[in-house]
């Protein structure tokens, strides 16, 4: 990152974030972001490509941590249990559940974050089953249980955010996969 | 319909997949996929509200199809038998697979396009777990159940239309279900 503060894309998705509570998404302009941020609209556009990207800065993160822990899971485990290993390690580095509801109500009210959100869980889906590939699972079965871990996520995420829940990230994606599990053996 | 044609909406769906073909999807418009159908751009416009949803009218058949096949399913069933019959039903009603495949290879190739396939597939998702819900399964079963049915017919349509595939949809569909609970079974 050279001369760039570390933290700069933090401080812009938190000042983001702040704006579009305050006077909405709409109202708000990359100028105002930048400025809220204490940057420059320039170095905006260095960190994201258009106003819609500030809110989706942690899905490269969480493409990355999900692979790499399909990738190092120990050898002879079956793919829902490496993908079960990729739940656990993502589960860890999300931020606080009050942000990720603020955000949520941010992207679940626009349309086309919501479409981006889609782009971007397709994205994690494809990176999963690729990693799955690259550990000797064959198709389909690659491409299914990366869906199913997608699904698992979704599921399990949005429990999280619900407004009256309290229980951690980490135990509702392990309780949806068993849930998944379960649904899937046609045993309820 | 009124006094509509019947099938305007295949006419103009057929008309825009020839001139994709031909010309391009950007250098195609919506007045020259209604001139190649014999209709006006009025016309046009009473049925899809852009130039990207023309290839998209059969999103709105299957979320019915699909629906309808779970909500009529023999009350006993498991969710996930309900999602199969869900399946068998929709594999009927797609059109050629030659047909599939054009339609693909523009989808595929545009951005914007895939896009709205994802929003289309995340609403077939929310139909199917709407109409279990309806029939007494609770969440997050229903859900999952959903995404899970969702994730087959993904991967299960994606081999339908590969290249060298000759199987039947139905039969991909079963194949691919058959393979998603032996992934979250563990079993392989």
């Amino acid at each position: 990152m050279g001369r760039w503060e570390p933290n700069t894309r933090e401080r812009l998705a938190r000042a983001a974030l702040e704006l579009f509570g305050e006077r909405g998404y709409e109202q708000t302009t990359v100028a105002e972001i930048a400025r809220r941020a204490g940057l420059t609209e320039r170095t905006y556009f260095r960190h994201y490509a258009d106003k819609r990207e500030v809110l989706f800065g942690g899905a490269e993160v969480l493409r990355e941590v999900f692979a790499k822990a399909v990738a190092e899971a120990p050898p002879p485990a079956a793919p829902i249990d490496v993908v079960a290993a990729g739940l656990e390690a993502i589960a860890v580095v999300f931020p606080a559940r009050e942000r990720a509801r603020q955000r949520q109500s941010v992207v679940g009210s626009h349309p086309e974050l919501l479409e981006r959100e889609l782009i971007k869980l397709a994205a994690l889906s494809t990176a999963v089953a690729e990693a799955l590939r690259a550990r000797g699972v064959p198709d389909p079965a690659a491409a299914l249980t990366a869906e199913a871990g997608i699904a698992v996520f979704k599921v399990g995420y949005e429990r999280w955010i619900a407004p009256a829940e309290h229980r951690e990230l980490a135990e509702l994606l392990h309780e949806s996969l068993t849930e998944l599990k379960a649904v899937t053996a046609g045993s309820r």
